[in-house]
Formats: C-alpha cells, structure tokens, sequence
C-alpha cells in the first residue's frame, strides 16, 4: 500500500510503497478514509537527525479517520465498515490519568514505549492504518471524514484548552483569542458557541481578521504594539477573564498577561518557538490570573467535540488532496500557502 | 479448580469443581488471593427462579483480587506475579461515560451483553479467575489482597457517593450517615479523613453506634422516631450539608429529608427494599437540597481508594474464611451473623 | 403617593394613596421606573385570612426598578438619578449563605424580620420605593427598565436554576424545559445560549409550543401521557440531561422523572399546586440523577442577567401598563389573559 | 485613647493619643480585644516617603477583633457586647467580585477610595477601632479573640489559596509547602485536615522543619539546590500535586516550577521580594500546570476558617503584647526574633 513517510530528518517526506498491515490480539485495522496533516509534522521533519525522537521511516499523520476494515483476535462490539475517528494520545489505558480518559498525559507512555500515529507509530497517511485499541476509536456515524477528521487535532486541542474556563466565561465577560489559524478559528467558534463571552481577536493581518469575524468573534484587534491598550478601551479597566494564546510566541504571551483581568485565565496554546514563557509573579498582574499549558486532549472531549460537530455547531476550513498528491499538502503547510486544514484522502 | 456458585435460584450456593479457564486474546487469568462476599449476593442468590437475570451455574464473587498468572494475547505492561485488586463494574470501555472511567454507568453494557464478574460472568469466589481487559485491574503494590479486597466494592461505593459532596463539606458543616454497616462504617472514615465536617452516625444498636464512635463519628444518634429531633438538636435549625442514607428504607429516607438543610445532599446508597424512596418538592424540604442514589464507582476512584488504604486513613473490618468454609460465609452473610466483610482466601 | 396594595386577603388589589417614603440611615429611596408583575403575587392575595404571611396594607411587587432619588446617611458610591435594578430575595448580608450574594437562603432573615419588597416589605408597585441597602442595587446603565425588570425575577430564577447544571450540558446532551411561561421561555434563551445542548420544550397548546421555537427549542413536544414516549425517541434510550420542570405538578413531575438519564439533573422551578413531589429511590430511576428545587437566586447571579440581557441574549416578552392600570394587569394576570410580562411603569 | 501608629515613612511606629472615633451611619465602634502585628505592616513601615499610598499618620493593623461598643444609626442584628473578628479586605460591597464576597478583589475600591483598616484606614491597633460595615465582621462566639485574631488574615490568606486546589488533592497524592512560617503553618494545619495528600514541607533550618512536623508535614526536606531532587525521590517521576510557596523569592519559584507535576497547581503565596516570577511556557514545565497568585481572601472563607478554629482544626502560634509593649512587637517582627503571631492586646 501507499504511504506518506518521513525517511530522513530535515527532508521532505516521501511517498512510498509499505507493506498492508494486520491486526494482530486487540488491535483494529483501518481503511483511511482521511489523514490531516498538521503544523506539528511540520515541527517534525525539521528536527535534527542527531537525537530524531522516532524510528524511520515512520508514516505521518497523527489526524486520522477510516472505516474498520478488520479486527484482531479478541476484539467484540465493532463492526467492520463502521467509520470511525481515531483518538491519537494514546496512552497506557490503566494509570490514573489514563483511567479518566485524560491518555494525552499518560504517566507510562514513556516508560512502556507507548506513542501516538504519526508521532511514533505508523500514522495515518496511508491506504491503512493499525489501532492498537479499539477505544481509542470514536464512531463517526453520519459526519463526513474529511470535515471531521481535523477535529481530533485541531478542534480536540482548543476545546480541552477552553473547558476548564468555562465557568468562568458568564455574561459580561471578555474572552480573548491571539492567533486565527487551524486551532485559534475553531477556538472562536468553540466560545461562541459555549458562552455568552465577548470574543475578542487578535491577528496580523485584515484577512485573518475577517477570518474571526466570520468565525464568530465580536471585535478584532490587530496583534501589534497597541494591543494591550486597544483590548483594554473594549473591556475597561476589568481586562479580559479568559486570553488563549494560539501563538505562544513572547510578544503574544506578554500582550496576553498584559490584557487579563483578576482571577482570569492565560492559556498557552501555541508553541511559538518552544522556548517562550510567561511570567507569573504576585505583584506581576492582577490578583490570581491562572497560567497553564495544556496540550491536546482527552477521550470523552473526542467524544464532545464530535458531538459538536454533528449539531453544526463546529466547521473546519478544509483543503483535499488525494494520497498521491500528499506530497503536495506538506510542500504548502510548509510554505503557509495553505488556507484551511490540508487532509489527505486515499482513492 | 474449585468455585463457589448459584447453582438453583432460591438455594444455598455450592462448592464445585470446574474447569480453570484460560485467558483468550486481550484477557488476562489471575490466580485469586481474596475475593469479598457482598450482601448483593445475598440479594442475588434469593431472586426467584422466573426471570432469573444470570445464566447458570455462576461462579460468585464481584469483590476479587489476584495475581497475574496469565495474559492473553495483546496484553501487554502487565507482568506475571503482579498483585492487582479487580475493578467490578465492567462496561464497554468506548461509550462517553466509559471514556471517563465511569464504566459502572456504561451505556452499551446491556446491548453488548457485558456483565461484572460474579453478576453475569463467573467470578472471583475461585481458584482462578478471567479478567477481560487490562484496565479493568488496579496494581497493589504491598496492599495485602485479603484486607484491600473489600474496597473494590464496600470503599469505591461510599468513595462515589461522598466525592462529588466533598466542596460542600466545609468547617462548620454537618454530615450524616444513616447505617454502620460494612459501608456505611468506610463512609465515616472517608468524611472524617477527607472533610473537616462534624459527623453525626445514626443507627439502632449500641454496639453499632460504639463501632461508629471507633470508625470516627463525632457524635452518634439512635436511629428511632427521634432521630430527626435529635440531629437537629445538634445542628440547629440549619440541619445536616449532607446525609448519606446506607439503609435506604422509608424510615431512613424520611429521616434524611428530615434533618437535611439548605442547598444540603441527600445521598441514597443502601438498596433498602428496592422500592423506597424520598420526596422532592418545592416545599417539601429546604431549598435546593439534592437528591441522588449513585451505584459502585469509577475506576480513577478505585485508584484513589487504594491509595487511601495505603496510607493508612481507609481500613475494612474483615474476617477471613479459606474457599473451603465459603459456603459457611455465605450462610453468616444471610444470617446477618459477621463482624466485618467476610473474605474468601484459596489456598 | 400612589401604590397598589394588598388590603384584605382573598380580594382584588386596591390603588391607593400613602406616604412617600423617606430613606433611613444606609437606605435608597428610588423613583419607580417599572414594576413586574408575578404569579406569586397571585398567589399571596388568595392566602387565607388567618394565617395571612405578611402585614396589611402591603404594596405589591418583589420585580422593581427605578432611579436613586435620595440616599439616607452612610449611603456612599451612589449618585441620585442612577438607574437600577432592585435585588429582591433581601437577606441579613452576614451569614454564610449571605456572604457568598445567596440572600435568598439567608439563614437568619426569619429571626430578624427581614423580607423582600411586595413580600413582607412595601414593593415596587407605586411611584417611590425603599431599598434597605445600595448591595440590593444593580445598576442598569442603559437598559431600558421595562424590558429589564422581569429579569429580576423571571430571569434570575431559571438563571439559578440552570446554572449548576451547565457543566453538564456539553456537547450532544438534551436539555428538556418543562412549561414555556414567563420564566420557561427565559431558560430556553438561557440554555440555547448557554450550552450547546439539544433543547426539547413541552407545553399542552400550540401557541405556546410555537412559542418555544421562537425562543430557540430545537424540538417541541406536546405535555400530554405520551410525553415520555416522545422525548425518548428524540433521546435515544439515554435519556435527557437536565429536565427543568418550571410547571411543578405531579404529572410534569412524573414526566420529568420518566425522561432523564443516568447522571441527569432534574430541577423543581415551578411551584404546581405546592404539594407534588417527584420520587428518588435506588430502582426508581437511572442512576444517579439528581433532584433539586431551588427558589430565585444570588446577587452575582442578576449581575450576569442584566449582562446577558445587555448583550442583546435575554428578551422578556412584557406587556406595559401605568400605574393607574394596574389593577388590571393584575386582573389579567390572575385570568391567565397575559401574553408575556405585566410590567407597570407609574408616569 | 491609645493607638500604634505609622507617623513617619521609614521610622518606627509610634503609641499615640488619638481622639476615640463615633460610629456614623452604618458604622460600627469595636473595643478592640486583639490585633494582629503582620510582615506586610513591617513591609508599609519601610515604604519610602516619596508615593507613600496612605495618608498620615495612620493606626496599624489590619487583623482585628473586639466587642461591639456602639453601632451607627441603621445597624440592625448586632448587639453590643459581641464579639467578633474584621473581614479586613473591604470593598464596595456591589460589584461583581463583592456581590460574591471576594471584596479582597473588588474592582471599585480604588476608584471609590475603599481601604482596609490598618491599609488605609485606620486599623486596629488602638482601644477602639471603627468598621464601616456590619457584613465586616463574623462573631467570634466562645472563640478567644487572641488565638483568633491571625486566623483574619495569616488564617486566611493560605486558606483561600488553598481552597480552589482542594479537587486536585485525593488520595495518592502530594502537597508542598515552601516556607513555614506564619502563614505556611497554617497551610500546612489545612492541608492536613482538608485532604489526605502526603506534605512535603520545606524550610532552612532544622527548628523550622521540626515546626512543620508539629504542624503535621508528613515529610520534611530542606529547601536549597537540592531541594527539587529531594522532593522527586518523594514523589517519584510525577511531581507534586500542588506547590504553594509561601515565600516568593526566585530561588523558591524556581524550585516550584520544578518539582510540580503533569496538571498540578503552583500557588504563590508570599510576596518575596515583590519582583520574583514563575515561568510558564509550552515545554517549561510539566504540562497543563496552573500557576496563580492569590490575595487574601473571601467573606465565606473568613466564617469557614473560624468555624475550622472552633472544631480545633486551626491554631496559631500567637505571642501576647499590650498595646503599650505594641511597639516592642513590631521591633521583634522586623528583627524576625518572633516565634508565632504576635498578638497586641489593649487592656
């Protein structure tokens, strides 16, 4: 079968001929039926070969939908041909963030060798993919494969960003959105769709401002020197109760501090550059701000966030390309040519 | 191997020779160190023949705890020798609430035929026992099985149905528990070591009440026409934040609405006689009191109780009994004649 | 001044000449802008003559707005011609339950004598009114007080109600709202803005089931014995969420009862008849559903109403009347000829 | 009458005549039976002149009780000769944050000109001390108003800092205390009655390390550069649950951020040196950490804590001036010679 793989670091990935796999005691054979590809595979073919965290060649795609083309031994209760999301963070399934569906931070993942598709084990840019267990799978029914498979990245990561500021977010408050891209427009739509909040959004440009507006934020903001003073003439002196930072980059983190409110929440979604930080001090910003950087999500949020979608109330900007042109895809998510998500549908 | 089973509805179980099972894919075989003997047995073993919910013979036993002898195929991260307690609830492991660990809630367990072991499986009252999935053991490290037994059922119960009232039970607030019996006696000792609360322990003899003072009740009440009265003597006009209800009769439930307080839990726990039950109205009791009866628990609280009974706040009465006396177990069960959870020890 | 007043029991109200009023030491004298009529109203002029709760005459009306026309002395941070909103449910400010804005479970207002306005107090229903303390203000800004002062009542309710129960109500969750009167229609608003739950309205005529749609159900159902039936079938066998019941009679509640699903929320808003009851037991219901019946809200909570109403997301449907026509409002109301809010505006 | 006042910026306080003050409208007149000496007042006496924030002179303290000498014209529900301790960080009273009880964050104090005795006002270091508000103070009952008086601020200051962490902490888990000293005690006393987390607690000496096992640490470690590999032997791989650094420094946060694990909480309790930061960035620390700094507390944590104090869950370490020793007191804060709270009481 065809599959898109990372052969060498810092290389374009390649297409290449792979041998089908099988389903071996608990595991489940998938026929792709959607692969997404994602800013962070990007992250990973520009990793030095010195220290390349994962065996090669490795077939990417950590976004992945198909229907169930064959079950291992010992597995009941699904179906072949039933179409299915794939749940990436896969962990352990029995230590104590594992037993909450929180496997995003499995404590033995590392320990025992456990890693998601396409960041360790083989991904779902191909014509088939290996499950290694079926609850890491989350039935589709009706939705279509290519509008949702995104959304076990990019609409799963904002989301578990997000729940835990929900109760804060009541009417008269102000949320803050910096960075309109794949995550930052479903993030608007999540806030929209979930509390009474003021959207505000931050970008550079007026495409990407129009982008949030037509996402559903109620102001825009341009992300530049005067952001913090123009954000603050929307909410007055109170600041915003909740700022996501999609970018994560210093100067986004440092508006972000500089525009939340007392007892607000900074969320640091982005990974910028990977070394940028926000500080937390007690004279630093107004009175118990919380500061955290989640990453990803967990297995009932997959759930929800499907659910999300099945009631309209998420949508993912989508670009198709078939597996032979995936190589494609990867040229221009590299070149941020892209407009949307890029998923790659195997004919 | 010999088990203990219902062989005929309506008759003492039986101890019989049968066959010792081999794990099949994604299964795993313990060989049984301790297995509880539940007053739901009891329950069980006297429902009448017509509709009779479990094929039969069935081995009993839904408290079990082993170590590994064997693991099917695709079981991995799980060594032989490893002593592990079995959490009961079994459910399908992929529905939104099995995707949170709340497989005591499953909402495919009827429609896939997926049942706890010794309710519908065989169970834990045997030489050997099966466990269908990994997940559904929690390691105990140097917890001895025979006294960490019981917490699978008679401590992840009352952990489930105190948990969700813990914010409430703040200093100065009253709790209540009706009934000290094999859970209501784990339930004063989780309030008195997880909440700063006042407990008040109701029940009908002295010897329970001594043995409630024992477990941790600040204050102890005769469970009788004035026992309503009497905890308001205690509490004021305020009356209980919470009252958990082990019995679960009228009397009991009447009394619980009795005493409750303001924007107060009232918690169902006993089965009582099945039938009873307490009223909510807009005048009926003080405002926004909350009603629920809850069922077993989740598998991060049975992580959670283990660990508890580590460090020493959480300890099950237990007398002991070999496979052989079994029987014998069950016939004190019935006759309401055992000082603590009666556990099952093979040789 | 004028006021309409309670003078005997079991008799229409009178509009008549008394006092103005004039502030005391931390009081607020406000110029009415809008009073809000109520069914409790209703209910308090049909009390039996023996036994009659409150002192007579009484001005009517627990919904008021107006504009600060004198502060007594130590009255600070308030300017005359401010317009406000008035917190009813007035409570001692100290206890727990005050010092957390919940003045409605105020646990010392019966030992001191403390009552809201039209309900033990002179209301809103005349040209001037007393505030007892500026903490029993909201400031309205540029909300118009017709249209807003319903929501101290018939917004604040359902607001409380519904508010504990929104973590609740994520995706792919069935909210059910039970009876679509004066504080129905509002929790329909409130949940479709609030959550992204499938919203299900019962009422018994078209009008009013047409009425649910205009105010964001998703589905209507008819409240007839069928009902149960009904909402299962749009629910799938899992049942609803949360069912608000804002009717309280046994037949609603019976309904309520038959339709929610494991972990639901069941929430008492409606009085019925005053004696119905819904029945929580061990087998009388999935598990662990929870039953509540709260009454009006916290000063926090009017705070996000008026917000939420600001925000364009809460419209009361009102009707207007002067204070000289007032008498007729409240004939109106009594006859159930009221289509949306009486609200009375003195001239 | 006598009071303890800051005269000067930068010089020592001094025991003045004052005129004893009337309680105006609203007011209330305490004699004062206790008053707290606290670092921060150490903190304002070494202000510089130039920006000093409060007008002088200006009586200290700002932890306070005593009995109700006389109270305003409006003041209802309190008699004289209560007793009673101060909720010291006032606020407006209406704002969303007050309408709560967190007046600790009222979002008007400043505009309106609203200072906390002993911040501001004119504290309670002195035979009588005014309160503006009834809703200020919380009856002491048989509580000794010596022992009690810290529990206003070094009570409630780790309380409220520690309450919102309180879900994280179950069984299996640990709890850190950087700093044990005033208010880290405390922290510890809370930790130990409201959750079973093992706590670590860390300090620089051995009388201090011996302190915190009094106080109930369960494991002590001596807080220097190998500070955050002692705490992980402890902990093993996963970290603490929860840090709170009742110091602040850069060196503490530091060890904070590193010994924290997957979604634990940080909580900055101390001030430091007032410029000292957490860093939070995407890859910093383990993932979904919250960090926050708080600020003392709410009216319901104040009545909660007292409560804690009354079931004997909370006692401070508390030494015993007169008023006319006051100035002996503060020289021994600032010399740091205190062992325990340091408690001036007028006779």
């Amino acid at each position: 079968m065809k599959a898109i793989q990372i052969v060498k670091p810092q290389s374009p990935p390649e297409l290449r001929e792979v041998d089908k796999p099988e389903p071996g005691p608990g595991q489940v054979l998938l026929e792709v039926t959607a692969a997404g590809a994602c800013h962070s595979d990007d992250f990973v073919l520009n990793l030095p070969a010195e220290g390349f965290p994962y065996p090669l060649p490795m077939t990417l795609g950590h976004e992945g939908a198909g229907v169930v083309a064959a079950v291992g031994s010992g597995v009941t209760g699904l179906s072949e041909g039933t179409s299915v999301a794939v749940y990436g963070p896969w962990g352990c399934g029995t230590c104590h963030f594992c037993s909450r569906g929180l496997e995003n931070y499995c404590s033995r993942a590392a320990e025992l060798g456990i890693a998601p598709p396409g960041l360790g084990n083989p991904g779902a840019m191909a014509e088939y993919m290996l499950v290694d267990d079926p609850r890491h799978l989350v039935p589709l029914g009706d939705l279509d494969p290519v509008s949702a498979v995104p959304l076990t990245d990019a609409g799963l990561t904002p989301y578990h960003a997000i729940k835990p500021t929900l109760p804060k977010l009541v009417g008269g408050t102000t949320a803050v959105v910096i960075g309109v891209g794949g995550l930052g427009h479903v993030g608007i739509q999540l806030l929209r769709h979930l509390t009474p909040a003021r959207i505000i959004a931050l970008d550079v440009t007026d495409e990407k401002l129009d982008f949030a507006r037509e996402n559903g934020a109620h102001e825009v903001v341009r992300s530049d020197a005067d952001a913090v003073t123009n954000v603050r003439k929307i909410t007055g002196n109170e600041g915003a109760t909740a700022v996501f930072d999609f970018v994560g980059l210093q100067p986004t983190l440092d508006a972000a501090m500089g525009m939340v409110g007392t007892m607000g929440d900074v969320v640091i979604v982005g990974i910028g550059d990977g070394v940028a930080a926000a500080k937390v001090g007690f004279f630093t910003q107004p009175f118990e701000v919380s500061v955290r950087a989640p990453y990803w999500g967990a297995r009932e949020e997959l759930i929800e966030v499907l659910d999300l979608a099945r009631d309209g109330v998420l949508k993912v900007a989508v670009e198709r390309f078939s597996l032979d042109d995936g190589l494609e895809a990867y040229r221009r998510l590299a070149a941020n040519e892209l407009r949307g998500r890029a998923v790659v549908v195997p004919e």
